[in-house]
């Protein structure tokens, strides 16, 4: 049998669970309307594809923390997130102090890098709770898009790579 | 003998590591304000200790960077950091939220890695841009405060695992 304080403790991490789901739901929502600017606003073409690509994960990525909240029966629901209203100003702000070509480029994949990584710690530190909490499923649905973040923050270093060693052989 | 169009992509992409620099020099002073609060908050030994040894290595960051203005002849100043504006207000919210014991710990874990990460990202491109700059002094500076930005990232994930399994021997 559990004790008054096991419950309360158990009922306090729920909460705080809760919280930081609804936070990163806010975060993808305000990304998926935010990735379509991103990749408009970019010049090179495998730049842009990256982007068009990820809007496309992160609405499957919305469904998923969906299902996430169903299981655990609970209401999907958002609350504000500042850090990922931070993020996105400054990526907003890249694109406009940057003209069209490679430094608006780079200025915006160092933006979403910065967003990337926002989700990384969100869904890493979601996927270690899920798991305190014994929530299996939900665990492994986390897991999923946390390998999906990594891979994106990885093919976005691979993009701005490949600017480095062009920018290397023209010189 | 460059071209005209070569100088221009040259210089703005200096301003754009240039603002940048500025950004993290921001946001570092704003989190070395921060640390001592998110230390006095914590209640596991660990944790303290862990944000407390931060503050230190935050605090030498600061000066690293002060040091690669001076290398690039350039006035060290701090540009407002939106992105880290709202983090910190994200893990003040979570001390502010939860009262002292496990769950608070756990929220300051979690705000505290999505700081590791923005300030990873940061370092992680700054240093390429360095290195795409021909800066190679400035890359070496950045890349060990980057080091050090992912092993605080890593000692966290530490001390909250060893929450989950001191967790799990109770059950």
């Amino acid at each position: 049998m559990k004790t008054k304080k096991e419950e309360q403790m158990k009922s306090s991490l729920h909460e705080l669970f809760l919280d930081e789901l609804k936070d990163i739901y806010y975060a993808e929502n305000l990304l998926a309307k935010t990735l379509p600017e991103m990749a408009e606003a970019s010049t090179a073409a495998p730049l842009k594809k990256a982007f068009q690509g990820h809007l496309k994960e992160t609405q499957n990525q919305i469904k998923r923390l969906e299902q996430v909240f169903k299981l655990l029966d609970e209401k999907a629901e958002a609350k504000k997130c500042d850090a990922m209203e931070g993020l996105i100003k400054e990526a907003k702000s890249l694109i406009k102090d940057n003209e069209a070509g490679l430094t608006r480029d780079v200025g915006i994949i160092i933006g979403a890098q910065k967003v990337e990584h926002y989700e990384i710690a969100a869904y890493g530190s979601l996927a270690t709770l899920a798991d305190l909490m014994g929530h299996t499923e939900v665990k492994v649905l986390l897991g999923e898009t946390l390998i999906e973040e990594k891979a994106t923050d990885e093919k976005l270093t691979e993009v701005a790579l490949n600017f480095v060693n062009e920018k290397a052989a023209a010189e």
